[in-house]
C-alpha cells in the first residue's frame, strides 16, 4: 500500500468557479490570489452536476476544460470531484426514485444535497455516467492529481427498493436461515418470531423501533449500501484512471456509517474538521479533534489522512458562531500535519453570494480581495507548509492504543435500561485519551477487531458490546503482556445486542480481569457518589457496577450506598500481563491518576523530554509541534537544544509560547 | 360478588419458558428456583402468540402442554395469558388491517406491542380463535387458576373502521339527534354546526382538536372501544371456562381509558405497580402509590385486587433508572398487601437475553442463579408473604373518600384557560389524601358517581367537571350530616364541557357551599400570592378562585392581589352537615391543616392507636403493617402490646424500625 | 383618501347571538346590557357561515335580520362580517380541496378555524356566493355600517393548486425568465439550477428549506395569495355596497402575511390588540404595544385605524393567564385611541359556553348579568369614550420614523450564519423606539420604502436587507439633511437574500456612512463583550461588526476581544446631513443614550412640555394622555395649565396618578 502520493502538503480546498459563471473575471482574480495565498490545489466539481449535465445526457464541460486548464498552466492540483452529493432538479422531476423516502413512507420532494436512494437503479447508472464522462474527458489532464468521491455521504433512504435490499441482506448476513436470526433477534421476545424475509422492514417509530439487533442490522446495512453506492461510483474511475488516488470526505465521529469498515475501500480517508474554538476549554477541543485525526490516521494503519475541509475562519451553522482568536486557523493547520494529515484543506476558497453557506467562513471574503485578516492568516499558514514538506508521508509509532469502535457507539446507544439520559462512549473515550495526550504520549485509536499486539497499553472504555473473537483477542494480548484497561458494562452483549450467558464480562473475560459483575447502578446527575483509588477519592458519576473480586487485587472501593466496600477499581495479572478494571464512570482526575499509574507501570514514554503544561507537544517525523491552544502565554522548557524553524535560530531552556501561537523545533 | 378466589397470597409473576424453547433444560432450573424464591404462580403466554401459531390455523401447544405439567407437578397456579397484546409477523402482513392507523392517516407497519386496531373484525375473530383454542386445551387442567387477558391495553386506532364506529357510538350516546349533539357540543362557536354524522371524526391536529367536548366523547369511544374489545376476547373463556376468574393488568393512573368504568367487567382488577424510589422523597412516593392501591380497591368495592407487576429490583424504561435501596422490594410488596392485594407479582421471572427489556430487574437475573442480592430479598419476601395467608379476601372499611374521577381527569386536562401549564389533576388528589394517609386514616378513591353515603368525610379536589346527578349527590351528602370539602374551579362544566348556566359552582352547589364564584385569577410559577386560614398564612400557587360569600362562614381570605380581603376558604352548614371550600391551590401544609381541623370537626379516627412520623401504618384484618420507606431509622410507639409476626415476640413501647425496614404486628 | 368614517369612538366587538339560538331571550338582554356598558357597536357573524348557510344553497337568514334590526332600533352600528375564517362542515366533505394539505402532502380533515386553500375555485365561489348574499341582504340596512372581512387571515396551503399558482407567481415575479431566478438565487450554489419553472415547489423540510431566496418567494406569494383572496372576497362588496367601509383585522407583527403590503387594499386597518400585562415590566409592555398601534397607523399615512379586538378582562390562550389589574382594560383602550385608534373593540361580548375560548374574557360572563367587576370596567371605559368623540379622524404629526419592514422581518429570519440563535429584529426596533416613547416623540414605524422625507430622524436597526432602492433613498434623505441611524449587519443583502458585491454596506452606503465593514462576530450569551460610546461603557450582546472607518468620526470603540480599539459607533457627514453608524447589539441603555444625542442635535421635540418618568404621556388632537400603567403611583409636572376632561378641574404644578389610573389633559 502506497503511503504518500504527493511530496508536498495539500494546502487548497474547495472551489466553485461555477457559481461565477456569469463573471468570468473573477477567475485570474481567483488564481491570483491563490498563488498569493500559498495554495496549491483546488477541489473543483462538487455539486456542479446541474451545470455539468444541463439536461439529461447533455454534457457541458467547457467551463471546466478552461479551469483545469488554468490549473495546469499556474500549477494547482487538481481535485475533481464527482457530483453526486447533489442532483439536478430535473432528474429528480423525472424519476422520482432518486430521491428518498422517509420513515413515514412519504417521498422526498426535490431540494437539499443529501436527498438520493442509496439503492436506486436509475440514480446509480446516471452516477457512474457522469462520473465516466468526467474520468474520459480528464484522465490525461496533468491538472488532475485526486479524486473526490461525492461528498460528506450520510442519511438513508425508506423506500421499497431499500426495503428489498435491506432483505436481501439480511438473507446474506443470516446465512439465508431464519432460525439462525429468530435466535440472534430473541424475537420471541414480545411475540416477533419471524417466518418470513418480507416481514422485516427498516426500523422506525410507526413499525418495529424497539429491538436494538434489528437497528444495528439496519445500521450495518446502511454501511455496506453506501460502500456498494460508492462502489458503484467509482468503477469507471478505476477503470479510466487506476494511477489517480480517490478518498471521499468523511465527517469526525459521524455514526450513520460504519467509517472503520469504509476506510478500507478508499485510497486515502479524508475528513472534515470543525473544531469548535470558543467553548472555553480550548484545550479539550484541541483534544477531542487530536482524537479524530488519530481515529483517522488508525484506520488505515497509520498511513497519511487528509484534512478535506476546515474553516479558513469561522462556521455558519452553529447555533452560536463566535470567530475564534487570530492565530486559531494555523493552529488547526499544524494540529493536523502534526497527526499525520498530508493536506490542509478549506471549506472554501470563496464566498458564495448566496445560499445557505453564504456566511460560512473562505479565503475570500465577499469583498473579493486580498487585504484581510483572514486572508493574511492563510497565507501565513501556507507560508509554513510549504516549509514542512518533508513530513508527508511520514507514520507514527504510537505504543498506546484507545478503542473506540464505530459499532460499539451504535450498541451502547441503542440498548434499553441502567442510564438512558447519559451514555456518550465518545466522551468516555476521550476522558481516557486526555490523560496521554497531555504528556505528549502518541495514541492509536482503534476498532476492536484491530492489531493489538503492537502496543504497550490498550484502553478500552466502555466496551459494551463484543464482536465475535474480541474476547480471545483480549486475552492473547494481555497473556502475552499487554496493559488492557477496561471500564464499566464491559462485555455484556454481542453484536446482535444479546446478553452473553454466564454472567458478565462474557466468558474468558472473568478470568484476565479476575471479577465478576453483580448488579449495575445508576447515579442521578445532582447525586454523584463516592470511590477510592490508591487512597484518593473521586465522584461515581451516572452509572458503576457492582463487581466481585474472583482473584483480582482491588485497587480502589466505592464509599457511598449500599454497595459501599465493594471493590471500584481492581488489577488482575493474568498469563504475563495485566488486566484492570475501573468499574465506574467519573472525572476526568480518575482518568488521569489511573492512566499515570499504568503509564508508570508500563514505561511508556513521551515523544520528546519536552517539558511543559496546557499545551499539546507533538513529534511527526523530524519536526516537534508546540501548539498554544488557549488564550493564555505558556512556557516550554526544552532540555537539549532545537532549531526554531521560523527564525532558524538554536532554543534551548524556557521558551515562551503566546497565546494561541506556536513553535516547531527541528532536532 | 365472590371476595376471594385464593386462600393464599399469590407470589409469582410474568413467565416466558418459551423464550428459551432452545434451551429447555433451563425449564428445570426455572422450578427448582421457584421453589426457593417461595414462587407458587406464574403467569405465562403473555405475548407467545408468535409460538402458539407459528402460521395461521396452525398450533403449537407442546411447550405450553410441558410447563403446564410441570407447574401441576410442583403445585405452581398458572395463571393463562391471551396473547393479544402483541401479534404474529405473519399476521400483520397478511391482514393489515389488524394494525393501527396514526392522526395522520399514515398506516403502522408490524412492530411493537399495542398495535392492533380495537375495531377490525379481522383481528377480533383472530382473537377469538386462539382464546377458544387455549381455553379448550386447558379448560380442564388443574394448574389452570386464572385467566390473565391481554396485557396493559392502551392506545387507539385512527382507521376508518374505528371512524365508523365512533360515528356508530355517537349516535347512540347522542340518542340519534343532531340537535341534542350540536347544543351539547356547542357547535355554534366556530361554524362548527354537524349536519350529518359523517362530518365527525377522531380528534387531531389535522383536523379538529380545540374541541374539548369531541376529545372527550373520543376517550369515551376509546373506553367502550376496549370494553367491547375486551369482551370479545374473553367470550370463549366465559363459556368453556366459567369457573376461572380474569383480569388484566392495568398501568395505575394511565387517562387513556377510564378504568373505573372498565373494572365492572372484570373478575379482580389488577395493575402494574412501578413507584420510583429514588426521588429523594420515599414517603411521597409510597403515598401516591398507596393512593392508586386505594383507588383499584375501591373500583370493585373494596374486594381484593392484585398487584400483577412489579420490579423484583430495578426497571428499565426511565430515564435514570437506579437501583432501589435493598429491602424495598418488600416494603413494595406488603404495602400492597396491607392495602388489599391478594397477589404481589413480578415482572419479570428470569431476564431475557435480548429485546428491549433486558435489562430490566428479573428473580433471576443473566447470571442465572440463586446466589444474588435480589433473589435473596425475593425468597425473604415469598416467606413473609406465606405467614399472611389469614389476610386473604380481608376488606377495608374507610371512613373517608377521596374523589378521584377517571372523566374529570380527562376534563382537567382538555379545557384552556386560566392556567395552561400546570393542572396536575391527580397531584391534587393526592395532596389532600397525604395528611390522612400519614395519619393512618384509611381512605377510598372513588369515582364522583359512587355511593358518599358510608362516610364521614368526602374530599373532591378540583372538582371541575360534574357527571349528570353529581349536584344533587353531593347536596343529598351534605344534607344528610356529610362533610364535604372541595377545591378551586369547582362545578364549570357538563360532561360535554358546556359550561353550566346561572353561575359556578353549578346550581344548587352555590346554596350547599354558601358562596359565589366570580372570577379566577392565576399565579405565575415564581409569583405566588399569600392566604390564610384560621391565623396562619399560606401560599396561594397556579390557581385561585375569587369567590363571595352569600353565607359561608370566611375561615380565611386572601392577603395578596386586588382581591386581597375576599374569602379563600369559607365553611358552610348545609342540612346536618358542612361544606367546605378551599378556593385556592397551595401548598401541602394547608392541605394537611384544613384536612386536620375537618378531622377534628368529625371525629375520625386512625386504623391503629399507635404514635409515629414519617412512616406508614396500616392495618388489614388482624394485622398491623408499619413501613419505613425512608432512609432513616424511625421509631413507633405502642401504646398496647402486639406480637411481632417474624419474631414472635409481644411488644411494647418504643420500638425502632431501621431504614427500609418494617414490623408486621398483630393483635 | 378618507380620514374618517365615524364621528364618535366606535366601541363594541365580536358578538355571536347566533350561539345563542335555542335561548333567544337573551338577546334582547344582551340590548339592555350593552347600553349600561356603553357599547355603540357590535360585529356579528363572524364564524357563523355553518347557520347562514346550513345545507349548500340554502340560505337562512332570519336570526340576522332579527338581529340587525335590534341594532336599528336602539342605534348599535352593526359590523358585519363575513364568515370565510370557517367553513360548514358539509363543505369541507363535498369539497375537500377547499381545506388545507401540509407540508408532508397530508390532506387535512375538517376542523378548526383557517383551515382553507387559498387558491382553491371552489373555495373562493363559495366565499363569493355567500358575501353576494349578504351584502344584497344588508346594503340598505340601515345598521349596517362596515364590513369586518373574515376574521385573521394566517397560515398557508401545499395543495397541488397552490403549487402551481406559486409556479405561475414566480413567472410573473421574475419576467419568465428562469436565467434571471437563477442567478438571484444562486442556484449554482448545491447544483440547484433550474431548467423548468415545475421544478420549483413551496419551501419545506422534506424537499427544498434551506434556500433563502425560495423562501422569501414562498412569504411573498402566501401575501399575494391572501390579497387575491381578500380582493375576490370583496368584489360583491364593492359592488353591492360602495359605500360601506371594510377592513379585516390583522394580528400585530405577524409574520405569515407582509401587512404592509395587505394595507393598501384595506379602507381602514385594524388589528387584534392582546397585551400581556403580567409580564411584571408593565411599561415596555405597553411600549411594544403602542409600537404596534404606531405602526398600523403609519401602515395607512396616519390615518386612523382600528383596535378591533381586545380582551374585557383576560385572554385563555397563554400558559398562564393571570387577570390584569383592575383598571388595565381602560388604559389599554385610551393608548390606542392617543395612538390614533378610532375603536375600542372586544373579544368578546358574552362568554360561550363552550368551544375552545370559553374561558376567554367577556364583557357578559358566565353569570350572564352586569353586576361583576369586569362589566364595571367596560362601562367607565365606554363613559370615557363617548366624551373623547372629537378626536376620531385626528392625525399625528411624527418628525421621527423607525423602520419596521415586514420583507426585512423574513430576511432577518431565513439566512444562516452568526447567531442563529437570537436574531429578534422586532425587539431590536423596540428598543430603539422605547427612548422617543419615553420621552414622549411621536414616532412613525414604517416600511423601507416609505416616504423618509418628512422626518428629522430615521432610525433603521438591523437593516440586513435592502429593497431595490433603498440605497438610494438613504443616501438622498441624509444628503438633504436628515439624521440617519442605522446598526448591526446593515446593508448585506438583497430582496432575493444574495449578498451584495464590492464590501458592506452596499454601494454608497459605505460613503454615506463612512465606514466599511470587516467581520462579524458573535457573543454568546453569558460571555458579552464590552464597547465605549462619549466615555461609557456599554455591553456588547449577540452580533457585532468589525467595521473601518473610512471618514466617519468615531464616538465609540470596542475594548474587548481582539478588536478592542476599532470604531463601535461612528458618526459622518454626508451632504447636509449625518449617518450614524452603532455596529453592535447591546442594552436598552446605549440605545437610550445615542438617541438622547441624536434628539439633542437634530432638536426634535417632545409632543408635550409635562414632565413625568415611567409612564406614558401622548397628545391626540387637543387631548393629552397620561398613562400610569405601573403598579406605583406616579407623577407628572404640569408647567402650564390644563383641563382634566374627567373633573373639569383645571390643573397644574405636581399631580398624582395612581397605579393604573390615568389623567386626560385638555388645553
Amino acid at each position: 500500500m502506497r503511503k504518500k502520493y504527493f511530496d508536498f502538503i495539500i494546502h487548497g480546498g474547495d472551489y466553485n468557479p461555477d457559481q461565477w459563471i456569469r463573471t468570468k473575471e473573477i477567475w485570474d482574480e481567483d488564481i491570483r490570489l491563490m498563488k498569493l495565498a500559498g495554495i496549491n490545489s483546488a477541489t473543483v466539481g462538487i455539486f456542479s452536476w446541474g451545470i455539468l449535465e444541463p439536461e439529461e445526457g447533455v454534457f457541458c464541460f467547457d467551463w471546466l476544460d478552461e479551469i483545469m486548464e488554468k490549473f495546469r498552466k499556474n500549477g494547482i492540483a487538481a481535485i475533481l470531484a464527482t457530483p453526486s452529493g447533489a442532483r439536478p432538479a430535473w432528474m429528480a422531476l423525472k424519476y422520482p426514485e432518486v430521491l428518498r423516502v422517509n420513515e413515514n413512507g412519504i417521498h422526498n420532494e426535490y431540494g437539499d444535497r443529501h436527498n438520493h436512494c442509496l439503492t436506486s437503479p436509475v440514480y446509480r447508472e446516471k452516477v457512474r455516467t457522469i462520473n465516466r464522462a468526467l474520468a474520459e474527458r480528464y484522465a490525461n489532464h496533468p491538472a488532475l492529481k485526486m479524486w473526490h468521491v461525492s461528498n460528506e455521504y450520510s442519511g438513508e433512504c425508506h423506500c421499497e427498493l431499500c426495503q428489498t435490499a435491506f432483505r436481501e441482506w439480511l438473507k446474506k448476513e443470516y446465512n439465508n436461515d431464519l432460525n439462525l436470526l429468530n435466535d440472534k433477534w430473541w424475537t420471541g421476545f414480545w411475540s416477533h418470531q419471524i417466518t418470513d424475509w418480507s416481514q422485516i422492514s427498516s426500523p422506525k417509530d410507526r413499525g418495529e423501533n424497539h429491538f436494538s439487533a434489528l437497528k444495528l442490522a439496519w445500521r450495518r446495512f446502511v454501511t455496506d449500501s453506501h460502500i456498494s453506492f460508492f462502489e458503484n461510483e467509482i468503477s469507471p474511475l478505476r477503470q479510466i484512471t487506476p494511477d489517480i488516488p480517490f478518498t471521499t470526505n468523511l465527517m469526525g465521529l459521524y455514526g450513520g456509517i460504519d467509517y472503520q469498515k469504509l476506510a478500507s475501500h478508499l485510497d486515502i480517508v479524508s475528513w472534515d474538521n470543525y473544531p469548535d474554538w470558543c467553548t472555553g476549554d480550548n484545550l479539550y477541543t484541541a483534544a477531542q479533534t487530536a482524537f479524530v485525526h488519530d481515529a483517522f490516521r488508525s484506520m488505515k494503519q497509520g498511513q497519511p489522512f487528509f484534512m478535506m475541509e476546515s474553516t479558513p475562519s469561522v462556521v455558519n451553522q452553529r447555533p452560536v458562531n463566535k470567530l475564534p482568536p487570530p492565530g486559531m486557523q494555523t493552529l488547526t493547520a499544524l494540529q493536523a500535519v502534526s497527526h499525520g494529515a498530508d493536506s490542509v484543506q478549506y471549506f472554501q476558497w470563496r464566498s458564495s453570494r448566496a445560499g445557505h453557506e453564504k456566511y460560512h467562513g473562505a479565503v475570500v471574503d465577499h469583498r473579493g480581495h486580498e487585504n484581510t485578516r483572514v486572508f493574511r492568516e492563510i497565507a501565513r499558514t501556507g507560508n509554513l507548509l510549504s516549509g514542512l514538506s518533508q513530513v508527508t508521508g511520514t507514520l507514527c509509532n504510537s505504543k498506546v492504543a484507545i478503542i473506540y469502535d464505530w459499532e460499539n457507539a451504535r450498541a451502547t446507544e441503542y440498548f434499553s435500561g441502567f442510564n438512558n439520559k447519559r451514555r456518550d462512549y465518545a466522551g468516555e473515550c476521550v476522558r481516557w485519551y486526555m490523560p496521554f495526550y497531555k504528556r505528549g504520549i502518541s495514541v492509536d485509536v482503534i476498532a476492536m477487531d484491530a492489531d493489538y499486539s503492537k502496543y504497550d497499553i490498550v484502553i478500552a472504555p466502555f466496551l459494551y458490546m463484543l464482536k465475535p473473537g474480541t474476547e480471545e483477542r483480549i486475552s492473547t494480548y494481555v497473556k502475552n503482556g499487554g496493559m488492557f484497561l477496561s471500564t464499566y458494562l464491559l462485555g455484556m452483549a454481542d453484536r446482535d445486542d444479546r446478553c452473553f450467558t454466564g454472567g458478565f464480562p462474557a466468558g474468558e473475560l472473568k478470568t484476565v480481569f479476575g471479577i465478576e459483575h453483580e448488579e449495575t447502578d445508576v447515579l442521578p446527575e445532582d447525586a454523584p457518589g463516592k470511590a477510592n483509588f490508591n487512597g484518593v477519592t473521586y465522584p461515581v458519576e451516572h452509572v458503576c457496577d457492582i463487581i466481585r473480586s474472583t482473584g483480582a487485587a482491588v485497587r480502589g472501593t466505592y464509599i457511598t450506598d449500599f454497595y459501599s466496600g465493594t471493590p471500584a477499581v481492581t488489577e488482575n495479572s493474568y498469563g504475563k500481563g495485566s488486566a484492570v478494571y475501573v468499574a465506574f464512570r467519573s472525572s476526568d482526575v480518575l482518568a488521569d491518576d489511573v492512566c499515570a499509574y499504568i503509564i508508570n507501570k508500563t514505561g511508556v514514554m513521551p515523544d520528546t523530554d519536552i517539558e511543559y503544561s496546557g499545551i499539546e507537544v507533538r513529534r511527526r517525523g523530524d519536526f516537534i509541534f508546540c501548539l498554544n491552544f488557549t488564550q493564555e502565554n505558556k512556557t516550554v522548557k526544552l532540555k537539549s537544544s532545537y532549531t526554531d524553524i521560523i527564525s532558524g535560530k538554536t532554543l534551548s531552556g524556557d521558551i515562551n509560547i503566546e497565546k494561541c501561537g506556536f513553535l516547531i523545533l527541528k532536532g
